[in-house]
């Protein structure tokens, strides 16, 4: 029982040293983040930002009134910059700050992570997630 | 108007082409999971699994329902093993499979990140989020 509470102790420390990270999953994990992200990161940046309507178009499984709302978190976390192009006609330009270009190698790697493991889970079988658990189980 | 709508044909060609990185980034970001891998990838091979109320404690601020939640979704994705001990007394124990392991590089890129860009928002300003938004939009 004592060894168990050390156990304890350290799972919580190795969580807790890092409060950042909790931050940055939940950041990145809601709904629709991460394929506004990918669109951002994709964008060639000779041709300067995207409109909203662009990034609507390419992430359509968000609403528009949802993707307004993450638009806004992303600015709000320092994440995505908004430019107002004078035009005419006026218009508005999202694109990535450094801080949020800097996010590219964590998302590469999950997404080299998620060609590697989801492709082929689906190619060891077409049934749904529990086939999975049982071949991964086993 | 020729342009952007072939802009917008690329930007949903890019993401279009990797539809499990989306899976992978919904997989991993829903609230506690990011901290449910964390405390699975911390824990020191050689002690064996972890018991649900280890991971429990290290993560606290997911009541026991909805961790027990995640840890079948993480079963059934293939992503964390459950392994029945036969005691005395009976217990179960969790870990990560191959593919849960594979994780790694990718979280450790995204709490690097995270230590580096939201560690520094807090230095530069105590100020709420709009503060920093502000900052990076100047």
């Amino acid at each position: 029982m004592g060894a168990r509470r050390a156990r304890q102790a350290k799972g919580a420390k190795s969580v807790g040293c890092c409060p950042y990270y909790h931050e940055a999953i939940e950041l990145i994990g809601k709904r629709g983040t991460g394929a506004i992200l990918g669109v951002l990161l994709n964008a060639p940046a000779a041709e300067g930002g995207l409109r909203f309507s662009e990034i609507a178009q390419a992430v359509p499984e968000l609403s528009d009134r949802l993707l307004s709302e993450r638009m806004k978190e992303l600015e709000g976390r320092g994440v995505v910059e908004r430019t107002v192009i004078s035009g005419p006609p006026v218009h508005v330009e999202y694109r990535l700050t450094e801080m949020g270009r800097a996010l590219q190698p964590a998302l590469n790697e999950l997404r080299d992570w998620a060609r590697q493991w989801l492709d082929e889970a689906d190619e060891d079988s077409s049934a749904p997630a529990p086939a999975r658990a049982t071949a991964a189980t086993r």
